[in-house]
């Protein structure tokens, strides 16, 4: 029986073993991954990110607790991109969720970076499909902090959850910038903390100011996540999210933007492959030891390195 | 007169035009910078990162004003990974560095996400050359946040300063673990606050635990930049790690590897644009709506996108 014969019919080991050769020998993967393709698109996929200390692992243990009690099977993917060397590992103790993991209907991974960013995000999509295929009626992806790279991996979400925190400093007003435009919800958590109203109102005003289009505004819900408060009415609105995403067919228009990411992540994926074959190490070498003495720049090697596959020594972007 | 000949002889305004050029219309400015590049080699690159709250422009703002003191001009490049729409505009609100603005040994420039990540940090390599070309002795490159987007900025600088500071609740030492492997230097800011000594004796606890090579122990120093205080120290020990790095020819290394990322990210963003030349817009609508219907996998995708480049259809990474 494959991994994939074996996730699709239940299989919770399986499971595990096609994550983990997702992460680490990805190549052996692909025929699984193939496989198990035709039987994705059903789970929801929701991103959840905001700035570190926000609580967010504690709220998505008690999300996906309330799912549970409404009948819903979840699959947790917490990433964290900060960790580029340590593949992690941090990031599991961190996850306070320790009756969900003993539930057979949740499934709970943490990742790390193992090599490139790019390599995170695509094993990311790759264990959202696994979960998918697996029958996960929800799939949350958690990530920590609000940086481009968890931008990246959290808006091929269904729904984003963006997640303050009362008490961070005028530096929120740098992070509130970025993340208005990839929040579908937010929730300011911590609730009883000093300060929480104000971060609420200064959300709701920006969310006055801000000029998107009308066909949906971000809820701002408040949650203190340790005592489940508020949890509820976040379920609530991340069904509502959902439900407009699909009456207005948006729900289709993100997916393909997912398609289109991942696909273009394993096309640069195979052709560096492909061009670092072609440059043995040591003729890249002489290249970067050229370049180091001036005596050729950057953007003349990148063309020297290209002319195997494009024939020609034109081009460049700088 | 180009824009390169400009800045070599000094012209501040050629410098700003450039850098303007290189991140809205970067392929206009690859002639500009291949004359550049034999004039650059000769700054020191300095990296700052850190959680947001951290006071990273301060502490940035004391050291240039340190080192104009010393007769050593300065470039201040701050990048926003953060803010992936609003480009970076919001960023150059919270730098406080209005004294050194009118210097003209100080050159400020603050930097956002256009488009991609990878076309963020592509440009911030490109901007330090540019001000290298123009003599800037000593180049800040700060990023906020410490998500691996900014790490990759950050870690091809000769110098990489990691700025904690107290009170960032327990999400700190998951920070810790993913900076402990980038820095050369650490500093904790906002020394005056509750719980600063405590940060200074984690740090050196997990100094004394990890297992790197012995040549070089981050320091690390307690300042509060607001008031200048430790200030002094910090530009020593800059000084130092540089000094450490050039007696066991580190500094090269660092460097090569600057260029071994530079030059790929050249060659993969040259290679993209083919493709998508290649493939019309409608071609890959068409593709991807056959992979949202389930039709085609994205694996599948990805090789026929591949296909006039690599001549056959074998290949793809997941």
């Amino acid at each position: 029986m494959t991994l994939a014969e074996g996730i699709l019919a239940g299989d919770q080991r399986a499971l595990a073993r096609l994550i983990t050769m997702v992460e680490n020998r990805p190549q052996e993967a692909i025929s699984d991954l193939q496989a198990l393709y035709p039987h994705t698109g059903k789970a929801l996929v929701v991103g959840i990110t905001g700035p570190p200390g926000a609580g967010k692992s504690t709220l998505v243990g008690r999300l996906a607790k309330k799912l549970r009690q409404l009948g819903k099977t979840v699959g947790i993917i917490a990433v964290d991109p900060t960790s580029p060397f340590t593949g992690g590992a941090i990031l599991g103790d961190r996850i306070r969720m320790q009756e969900l993991a003993t539930d057979p209907g949740v499934f709970i991974r943490s990742m790390g970076t193992r090599g490139s960013l790019g390599g995170l995000a695509k094993a990311t999509h790759n264990v959202i499909r696994i979960l998918d295929a697996a029958g996960k009626d929800y799939i949350f992806v958690e990530t920590v902090g609000v940086g481009q790279s968890e931008v990246d991996i959290v808006k091929t979400a269904d729904t984003t959850l963006v997640v303050l925190v009362p008490g961070l400093g005028d530096d929120i007003q740098t992070i509130k910038a970025g993340i208005l435009e990839i929040a579908d919800i937010f929730v300011v958590n911590k609730a009883d903390r000093q300060g929480a109203d104000r971060v609420v109102a200064e959300l709701e005003m920006m969310l006055d100011l801000s000029n998107r289009e009308a066909a949906w505004r971000p809820p701002v819900y408040s949650t203190i996540a340790t005592t489940n408060k508020g949890i509820d009415a976040v379920v609530e609105g991340i069904e509502g999210h959902i439900q407009h995403l699909r009456q207005n067919g948006q729900l289709e228009v993100r997916r393909r933007e997912r398609y289109r990411t991942e696909i273009m992540a394993i096309v640069e994926e195979e052709i560096k492959a492909r061009l670092l074959d072609l440059w043995s190490a040591g003729g890249l070498e002489q290249l970067l030891e050229k370049v180091a003495a001036r005596e050729k720049d950057p953007f003349a090697a990148a063309r020297e390195i290209l002319q195997p596959i494009t024939g020609n020594g034109k081009g460049g972007t700088p």
